[in-house]
């Protein structure tokens, strides 16, 4: 609702078509809608094929299944990030239809699967890496993008990394996933010209600091086109990864 | 190159419909050819405008002219970043058409002026911040993005960031920069729906610890979508803009 | 007890009306009394509502129940922070009419139930915030203060922040806690002109630390008016709300 | 402006007595109007004496010269703090009745000196910790506040610390400045019952590491009552601890 | 295979004496074979007698036995390091001739038990660091070498360590395990002429912070010839060891 | 054995009153004797009333008991310290006469009670921090010094540790023990002339970062004559404590 | 003065013999004089033979030269530590008499040269750890102490501080002084049984961290009896070292 | 000089052939040539060429040219390492032979030039690499190691290191030299089996905290057979080198 919006609203109400207590139930509304704020908020459901997710950590198994419920009845598609077992249960018993990615550790309904053109590739360098990769793998998924997976490419045995070559070229975006010193996501930045984004993960010990070393690695990386998020973070990889896919869907 | 092509020109040198020599030209590209990663080389100096650069820190200013001459006679676009008065100086003498970003350090030839129809969005907060803006949008602009500059919205005064909602939303791909505590990224983030590329800088004192509190208060954005290059990249982060703005492009 | 207050007394002794042994008995005690000091302590329980706290980590149950059975013969009001379900039960036991506060974490006796004018405002970005949130209003609540909670309002929705302005604008002292970057803080600041404490919490993963990113940003606030005190510390910024609130008060 | 505001104002369009483009015009910028905001900018300026502040670094001193100029025709009181003695000589030229204070490295005109019934104290620990000390008092007083120093009053010598006893409890709110170890903040903490402003200076070597063990300590202080600002920022303590004393004059 | 060895075998493909199936047979591995680093793997294991080696976590028990299996089935010496007994339990079903090392946490196959003339000495400060000292011990014996273990000689007590410096010095290369402040690898590095690998423990407490002091310590070393591992990596140091070990062997 | 004793043995066995058998046995424990640093060690038992100590943590209950059973037979006083319940009564069936100081967690036998003249002062600050104060203050007590305890005199209530001021002073040397800010140690620093060893305790949430803040915080202080220990590090307090109050003992 | 004094006092009152006004004169200086700790700063300079101490760092030259003045014309010797030549040319116009010693910084005035029986040994590692020994040695005689000083003597020629070994144990107290890893202190530490004072120094570059490593290898030293002060803190160990060094004088 | 050295010594005394004084002169020296240290320092030099090496920096010109030219005087080989143009010029004056490496900052003088058989790798990825590089490669020269450069190899145009793989794999022990993610150790240790030696560099910027995130990454190098040397520290990392070199050559 811009300028001219408001002016025709103004203009009935001055002509009586609409009368004064409708057109501010109209205005009232206007600082978030004028704001033009709560429409991305709109348009962003829609072409997220409607994915409302919930971050698991911090909440009651009954907040969770409470509030899965209500999104469920309202969205195509849920997801519920972080999740445990016992969650999935408590999930399942309120609605059945749910489902659980043990790695991505993520409980979802996905009644919705559209799917992009192009491809989001998520990389990753050991098997410890994989809940984080296929946290972000499924994320991208259930909100509407194609993804392929090339796991266990990492750096120390580099000729497996070039026998997928073909494959991570093929993608339109890359989530590289990689934890103790995470140069996978350097090399992978130096191989492709698509937007990059790793995820240092807390894998490894000692004078990984928790992720620490793969985090400050990544953000030093000699390749250009690389960016980062927080340690751990496949969810936050996943959105990121579809919202840069989805620009080159033809629309 | 796949194994059929390798058949395919192996079986024309046996029909004689390839000289050997022919064949090796072919073939002996093949370790960089086939792994499709020079080809990227090539793709990605065409889609940027054939942009190359030079980072000065750590080079002699006769090494910086040197390497500029020669990128200049072979590419239409060349820039060296981070580079000081005195370098714009000693390469304009050998390269007389250079210009020079005082805010942004880069000294560049810009022959090729392309502008994609999408736009790079670039938000900074204060004053001090735009230094590492402008190194951002010049490299987009360079590069061949068109650019909208935001500036001097940081949340302290957050009316004049609303005031500039329209031309944030407007832009395909957002980068924001912001020193202290970073927190411009998180807002951005939860106001838009496109990728935000976040560039902690080194501006504040104290506990800023020369951009490490932006740096982890960007990485721990309560925003999805938001992920972050180095501490004052600029340049990282206006090249990675323009890809994922690139993709975008109708081609 | 004062110059005046000590001549008065030596005076009586002078005059015979007070004996050697009893003036000793009064100037005795002069060390504290006359630094003034321990008025302090005086003054503070009166207009705290006598609000005595123990803090429990690092005492025994059996501590706890005895330091509580003190304080509650002595003082109207008594608090026992980062209490268990389990140090509850155990002082129901010795003191009947307590009560437990399962968010806050805080077991406590509330006999007077003052209340102030002015409100301590306490605004919370996440649900998992809350529980350090809820420390520090039951605090400033038990302390005598009227709160105001205003949670579940982070950046990354401002609007829901927005909605919430009225409220938090009419508040004479603001607590803000939040995890992850800490962002709310800096809008929260950047909005209002009265006092800001900001709590940052340990709630986040990766390189939140346990609350250093949230801390350093919030120490790093490009708003003014913001102060900060230890990640967690509910308790400590309910008190100081209060006391700043007390300010206020027309006494 | 709020809901019967704008009700009544449609009901005004709704009757003719006033057209849409002039509704228009007074509903375009409910957006910020009715946000409040932007009046509570207004209100600062007021009980803070009108002061508008510089940050210095980060400007160039043309920069700061045109800034003060414009705000200096505008507000009673200006400060531009973090200034050298060449930028006052610059801004001299500009506005002759600007002072110095070569301590506090604040540049101001003073026009409006108001001074509160309550005192601000501002205590120091070491001689190199005043010019932060110095920042704060003189910042607080330009604002409007009356200021109390309290100097040199560092733990380890603490009989001089009671000595000044009665001032620093005369005082309606306390900033703390201490470098090295930052004891002072706590054993102030430990004395009053009023609110404590803690500012950490990066005065020390070694393991001070540049402020981080005064950071530190101030934030774990025993004592309640105790928030902390950040390294060095005198300008941030004295905003705070000057709306914190104007919630006590009677208004 | 470089540019004449292609140019000879296309010649010979020209000539016919090549069908293109047999000289795609030899091109087709020259991504790898070329590149010679494939080679290498298989040298690596033939002079390590074949010890491949599993890193169990992360890794789920049905996924390591299945490894454990395969590799047994290949390979003549097979390690699964930091290896708990219920794995150990869980590979011995499928592999009964396994053997655990309790300390060195190391479930294994050793068939081939080659020694080198040379020794790996591994010494140790303190009894806690004896687990990862037989880490590396049990790691350099199973991929051939003959070790020395010198344990429980801290420089707390340094005579004792002088009472083993004919083992020390009888040694090829030298791994040196230490937690706390790790001064061990100062002492030995100033002994002996041969390569010290220091390996930091994560023995201590307080300010060791996990093994960070001694890392830094044995980076900081002020003898030459000393390099350091990751904290706890007895393995890598074993490795390591072996490696350089072996360069002294005749062959 | 300096060189004259050498030589007077060596012109024995030239004149045959000493054969080389016998002078072999003698200068065969040069290298240590020599060294004068054995002498040391007996030379610190005797001083110390012959106490041996056990650190627990890495060792098995077995070993423990092994070790403190032959401790046990060879001098007068043992001590394990960070022992569990479990430990003591392990230790207990085979040493029956050992006792355990739960809060100090120290399994000790004291059959030699020595008690020197001087007294060494452990200081603490919070209830919390006593586990780690009774550590100091049994460990030197069982190695012969008299021990004064003054516990719970945190700076948060300075008039306590003003009550306690004559016996602080009347110590020889002073623990002073605390945790969260560790402020205790600069005051106790700044009142006494008398050497001060400090413990930073890990007690403390949040930015204490597991005792950092106060380890920094004594590192630090502001007051001459304070040394620091490790945090929690009672033991070693104790035992430095125990030698400079020897020195003081008349001889 | 206490109880009785105090009782004695108020009889005189009683009696007539006194003046309430006098009897107040007195008391009212009760809380200081009493607490005693005025005759300890008192005492002190006695015993440390009158030695005043000027920190130099963060005063003006002009600060300096006015303080050096004024201590010099009332104690017998007076210290300025970290001093630069310029400072001393100054001090030198208006003390004639002062001395400077270029490694330690120190300028100073040195009336009164006792000299304990025991010594203060100060032993360091390199050549660039000279300063801060000197520092600690210079700040230990002008005091009174004896002082030997056993430079040079790093682990990494082990053999040096062997040859060294007689004059290390007839010293009564050590100074150690090391940077890089500090391991000598631990070294010292096992080999003697007196007090160990060890001094990290900001020496090394890397991973040193300005003398991180050093520091948090002293305080991790597994060595008994070694207590560690501020990187580069001469002065602090000087001073701790003559104060346990007098313990052991008759008196 | 073990036990049945001692003995025969001690035979000749009884026996006469040996007078005490003899023996004595003899035996006295057994500390340390018995100890056996004293020798390898000997050998030490031999087998590195006699290289005797100064660290400059802590040093004055002054004592650098007094030891360089004792050095030169007994030595072949002699280097000074972090020296400046200003000491190069001074030395030169003092022994007119050296020369000096700009670029590794070593003044030398190299008059024994062995060359091994067995080469030494020294690979670095940036230009700005090169420095620490080249303090690598020029040490292990002088040394006596046979060196092979490989730079400007960085994984970010991975192709180009594939290029000199046959002279990467032709080494028998490799350095590597990189700065901001220090990716190519990993990558290198990846593709051989040879010991590597990774070096941290301080180039970069941002988050790599002047080396931390190069150090850590190599630290937590998922290859096998990685150690690590200190940030910057070609030095230490050619001595190693050199010391493994020396271990394949057949002597």
């Amino acid at each position: 609702m811009d300028r001219t919006d408001i002016l025709q609203c103004l203009e009935e109400v001055a002509k009586g078509t609409l009368t004064p207590e409708q057109a501010l139930q109209e205005l009232i509304e206007l600082p978030y809608k004028d704001l033009g704020f709560a429409k991305v908020d709109f348009h962003r459901n829609i072409r997220n094929g409607g994915t409302e997710t919930i971050f698991c950590p911090g909440k009651t198994i009954d907040q969770i299944v409470e509030i899965f419920k209500v999104l469920a009845s309202k969205s195509k598609n849920v997801m519920a990030t972080r999740a445990s077992q016992e969650i999935f249960q408590a999930v399942k018993e309120a609605v059945p239809e749910v489902e659980y990615n043990t790695q991505a550790r993520i409980v979802y309904v996905w009644r919705d699967k559209q799917k992009t053109q192009g491809k989001v590739g998520v990389v990753s360098a050991g098997t410890a890496d994989i809940p984080v990769a296929e946290e972000a793998a499924l994320t991208a998924q259930i909100m509407g993008s194609d993804v392929e997976r090339i796991y266990d490419v990492g750096v120390a045995g580099i000729h497996r990394l070039f026998d997928r070559r073909k494959e991570i070229q093929s993608c339109r975006v890359l989530v590289v996933v990689a934890g103790m010193e995470g140069a996978l996501a350097s090399v992978i930045g130096g191989l492709v010209s698509q937007p990059v984004i790793a995820v240092p993960t807390s894998i490894g010990y000692g004078a990984s600091f928790h992720g620490l070393a793969a985090l400050l690695s990544m953000l030093n990386s000699c390749a250009s086109g690389v960016s980062v998020v927080n340690i751990d973070n496949g969810f936050g990889a996943g959105v990121l990864a579809h919202r840069i896919n989805m620009l080159g869907e033809t629309r």
